[in-house]
């Protein structure tokens, strides 16, 4: 699908008019920050941003679009890894003024809210009714409502109240012809028919544009505990995940770091303690418990002793207060910025199955080392899920574009480990335009067939983020 | 779509050889039990069938059909309550061949299980590994897994481990042109491209046949426990769900049921006891919990308690051991056999949300009794998901045929009343043949555009279940 190269003048008012005089701009000083992605990786153009306020002026703009083949680009946040935000020449479509949250329930457990809600926004209101959305994750204070749906957005909690798929209970968006599709509904149980709203939860953007979401709260648990353990290997840590799970049922986050990104952080980060140095231990796992039984720091504490017993821990510490909880997530959340003083890196957000996670590393690190090195592998994350954030950083003292000219390559075969032990190269940032090449080559053709014969349905001019994914 | 009326004897040659010698019949006494539905409110006919033994063998079964137009319906345990599974002159393909556990992990807490394996052999084959796979319902001892993938089956641990959906990492699947989908992982997370098999899932069989999935296991708790209460209004046990989810953390199934049930079940099944008829309350509630923290009976004790207190509890009891449970259990499974001595009834498996739950049967009771006086309205079911078995039984000594005459406007009535409270005409059964007019009517046009637009792109010949759903 070919559309066209430039919009007439026309075009452009009947647009501009569609979400009045607040709602769009063409000044390159207002649109700049829209146009750059957060670190820098993508910039991008756009001849008009337009910003709806309402779902009826968003349908009303797409309704244009799709008349007139002109291409789009959605954005929330504007914190997507992958650079599918960033228009290149495409109309903009931002979230940003679809704020509100339009209800919530606590005997529902559910909260309707806009695509451009902030997910901070949205634990914020779920608190007020002494509830919880268990989304959690880096860029929450930034993240839109809209942009984790259309990413199927992970996080810390995955494994314990699923990925952003698990709790849409109801969506509301605009399709790629205007038309609404509307099932705001906040039932646990409804077998009537397709469920539509699955293919717009991460597809990207590229079939529409979700509008709002009513999202399902859990309660609050009264008690929470972290916990930082030393151990010696990835094989020993997937088994302690088991062990844990089974001793308490409290498992809420099971976060890996290797010891070169503890080392790394605090090299480079003033604000990191490592309260586990003296073990010399090559892995950290950071363990959250929650749980609304009484005595859970006992119940964590007797699950610790017994795996130091077992001899699958080297030593551990339980947060006494919630200054020391932070402390260590902070070691944790701090892996990214604690790379970037060492100059050009490769990242990954590979995902195995948790039982691969020791052959995945153990193989990554042998294929990146042959390919540069003396590279620096920075590895941590989801473990209880398989989602391995594998970063390389480039060797002390090498110029970081001779890196970055190999860089191709070590991803390449990273990915190939991954996918070589039934992995993922994309576990939770998407495909945007950065992994589009790799994937449309990696991806069974019978899967690709499906996904246009769908995409060509439900957008048969290709407007909707027309370099993205497909 | 018009399909053939006739299939001519070269192709049923091509059938019978694709799966071999032991795969098919067309003897009408081996014929019978596949084409009469377990209540024996529908009966079929067919004239061939098929049961594949291998993936390949299903593939080319498609192949065949979907080259010459033929149609065909799809069966598992045939445990549907809405008629799906009943052939009407349709090819029948039984997945009844295709039984084996291809393996299972348990470290990646997963198991890959053919099509045709029944839902009680999962959960033994994850007992031996101990773990567990949390969907449980009535029909656990027949229905398959691909049939409760194919209807996104419920049950009664919604609330706490979610429906089928929730629990497919994996599928794989024969399109309707032969062509197999493939993607059995057991990956937690994957981003890459539109999650294809969410729309394989409660698509009933419409857009493919389901021959293995990859499940998703969790750990055995440590601890259950089952208490029955005696409680004043739904209301007030809307109210107790909240309660207890917040105090205890560990609720795993919360069942209402109304006293017209219980004095039912006590009255026509001599197995059934009931331990609170002292109370003469009008409604009980089951609840489960499950942890794997130490002292869960002192917890849900604890917690009970504090609801007496309350004065939300009338008066409860808690197990004490297994025997007891099954007990409290027995007078809920019941509720279906209870009806069957008093006559006719009209059956209904609506969802609200869960704040609904009390002005649904208050509209409800009212509405049946204005179209048919002196029902008796049996109410029971998943409350912590919305989801009542709205079951009306006929006025004592009523002509049979003369309630079946009216149960049609009934019908319509009481779901006139979930429908205006934002409920779901099928919260677990389906749609199937039975509520497919019904379904047509009610959804909005742009749903079923959508779905007309998925289900002839994946399956343009029409041969899929072809008289189901939509």
């Amino acid at each position: 699908m070919t559309l066209p190269a430039s919009i007439s003048a026309s075009v452009i008012d009947r647009l501009k008019s569609a979400v009045g005089a607040g709602g769009w701009t063409d000044d390159p000083d207002l649109l700049a920050p829209f146009l750059v992605e957060w670190r820098d990786t993508w910039r991008g153009t756009t001849p008009l941003m337009l910003s709806p306020a309402t779902t009826a002026e968003a349908s009303a703009v797409l309704a244009i679009c799709h008349a007139n083949r002109i291409a789009v680009t959605t954005q929330g946040g504007n914190t997507g890894l992958v650079g599918g935000q960033i228009p290149q020449g495409e109309v903009l479509i931002s979230t940003r003024r679809m704020k509100a949250i339009r209800s919530i329930d606590p005997l529902d457990d559910s909260i309707i809210a806009e695509a451009g809600c902030i997910l901070t926004d949205v634990h914020a209101a779920a608190a007020t009714v002494n509830k919880r959305f268990p989304l959690v994750l880096a860029s929450q204070g930034s993240a839109t409502i809209g942009g984790l749906i259309s990413t199927n957005a992970g996080g810390v909690h995955v494994r314990r109240h699923g990925m952003m798929r698990a709790l849409v209970l109801g969506l509301e968006a605009v399709l790629p012809d205007g038309s609404v599709f509307s099932e705001l509904t906040s039932l646990r149980k409804d077998n009537t028919g397709y469920d539509l709203k699955q293919l717009l939860i991460g597809a990207e953007g590229t079939l529409g544009l979700v509008t709002a979401a009513s999202l399902k709260l859990v309660p609050v648990p009264r008690a929470m505990v972290v916990s930082m353990l030393a151990v010696e290997s990835a094989k020993i840590a997937v088994e302690l995940l088991h062990r844990l799970e089974e001793r308490t049922g409290a498992v809420a986050a099971f976060e890996l770091i290797n010891h070169t990104g503890v080392a790394m952080a605090l090299k480079n980060l003033s604000n990191v303690k490592d309260p586990l140095a003296h073990t010399k231990a090559p892995w950290r796992v950071l363990v959250e418990f929650e749980s609304s039984a009484d005595g859970l720091g006992d119940l964590a504490e007797e699950a610790l002793g017994e795996a130091i017993e077992a001899g699958l821990v080297i030593d551990c510490l339980i947060s006494q207060n919630e200054a020391q909880a932070q402390d260590f997530w902070l070691l944790r959340e701090e892996m990214s910025a604690a790379q970037r003083p060492e100059g050009a890196s490769a990242k990954h957000d590979i995902s195995v199955p948790v039982s691969q996670i020791p052959a995945f590393l153990e193989r990554a690190d042998a294929v990146v080392e042959s390919i540069v090195p003396g590279c620096q592998i920075v590895s941590f994350g989801h473990a209880s899920d398989g989602n391995i954030h594998y970063d390389v950083v480039q060797p002390p003292g090498m110029e970081p574009a001779a890196f970055k000219a190999r860089a191709p390559t070590l991803i390449e075969a990273v990915h190939d480990v991954a996918v070589s032990l039934h992995g993922s190269i994309s576990a939770e940032h998407g495909i945007g335009i950065s992994r589009r090449e790799e994937f449309i080559r990696r991806e069974p053709s019978a899967h690709l067939k499906l996904m246009h014969a769908i995409k060509s349905g439900i957008d048969p001019h290709g407007i909707m983020n027309p370099r993205v994914l497909i």
